[in-house]
């Protein structure tokens, strides 16, 4: 079966080379609602986790996010860290800093080496962009450029376009997420995601979100897409699923697709 | 989530509206291989038996088919049958009949009301396409007209074309099944279907073949198609999955759905 590129960090894929992987958002105010999360999340075995740090109160104070960083990597014990400021355009909650702030919290936190992969928005300001590359390249920290549309789902030509966008970023992971407005823009992303995976040398991200789209949380893997996100604790956008029931559909969809 | 006109029987939809029905191919040689096939299957709860009566070593014998049809129906409890001689020219089984006896068997079996639905291939001659057809009509018996092609899937618009003839030649229902080369063909599976929903009246039931194509076993309704294949037994096709399997993804698969 057709199956996307596999996520790598340091030229060695995250979990063998699974694809998809799945994984699961921490969304806590706190570092101890954020410890309290991933105990009820570590045992269901997530491949990846992300921590969307717009949710966390101390997002301001730079050592303390590192800190945060430190203890969930301590009790994820090896599974790797997305580091995500999902911006209230695209999605995320607001938060008090301004983007010179964001992007040093970025340096900082690549500097400290504290997680493995970071998601920028690849519609950030390109100097900004720029900064946050560098910092995760010399640092060995895998760069997820990221676009998202919580209202619509454009044509594919244009779905194509993004992801060809993050390439030309410098990305090492392109990641699209759009909202369909009917079963149509389900099939348009999936088609979008299988002409890039085709096209471009980078591992893939996609879906469709809310309830339409949740057919593509469970087969975008077929269709050239590297990761699944799934609630472990609580979601962090519409139409992620229980990890436990994509899980049991990913087990199902490999034995029927046998191998195809 | 948009779904496909349920399937009815004299103006009931079967298993009260659900879509998809889940329907198991019955294909044992014998009348006795038959009943226990189905010993094993009717505790899984399909919603339609398909006996695939190009199986059956009796089938030059119109007596022992109605009989047996009636045996089948004892032993089903009210799920409704489907009939089916599918023709080694799509997938089925040869057998010794000439199309002329075959349509004497499909009249007979009518006449004696001894299935709720009959399948018939659209390509059929269509005089033997007209027979088939009044004898359904005379007494009751849903139409399945169905086209099948185990080698490729062609263009969108060609699809949509089989499912519109299916319908000018008196379809009740009207059943497209294609072999997928990839994943790109599965995608314009669930596309033509799609349109096919929106464009015509009467219920529809679609599939992609083969490992590639079994996503459209689980998710075909939501673009349309109002029943799906799935072993109880033995399965009938290429790709076809248990029903256990079937039935847990569709129960995962309507909560995440949820509604939409």
């Amino acid at each position: 079966m057709q199956a996307g590129r596999p996520i790598e960090l340091n030229g060695k894929p995250i979990a063998g080379g699974k694809v998809p992987l799945v994984c699961t958002p921490l969304v806590g105010r706190s570092a101890d609602a954020i410890l309290c999360e991933l105990e009820r999340i570590v045992p269901k075995r997530p491949d990846v986790l992300e921590w969307r740090v717009d949710f966390f109160d101390r997002i301001g104070d730079a050592e303390a996010v590192i800190a945060t960083a430190g203890r969930i990597r301590q009790a994820a014990g090896g599974t790797p860290l997305l580091f995500t400021r999902r911006s209230a355009a695209e999605g995320g909650e607001a938060i008090a800093l301004g983007e010179q702030q964001v992007v040093a919290l970025y340096e900082a936190l690549c500097a400290a080496r504290a997680a493995e992969l970071v998601d920028f928005e690849m519609r950030s300001d390109p100097a900004h962009l720029r900064r946050v590359r560098e910092a995760a390249r010399a640092n060995g920290i895998a760069l997820v450029l990221s676009y998202h549309d919580f209202t619509q789902t454009p044509p594919a030509a244009e779905i194509l376009q993004r992801f060809r966008d993050a390439q030309a970023l410098g990305a090492d992971v392109a990641k699209v997420a759009l909202m369909p407005r009917g079963p149509d823009d389900v099939l348009t992303l999936l088609a979008a995601t299988l002409q890039a995976s085709r096209e471009l040398p980078i591992p893939l991200i996609s879906m469709s979100m809310g309830g339409y789209g949740a057919l593509t949380r469970m087969f975008g893997w077929a269709f050239g897409s590297a990761l699944t996100f799934a609630i472990g604790d609580r979601g962090s956008a519409p139409g992620q699923m229980p990890i436990e029931d994509l899980q049991a559909v990913l087990a199902i969809a490999a034995k029927a697709f046998g191998g195809k």
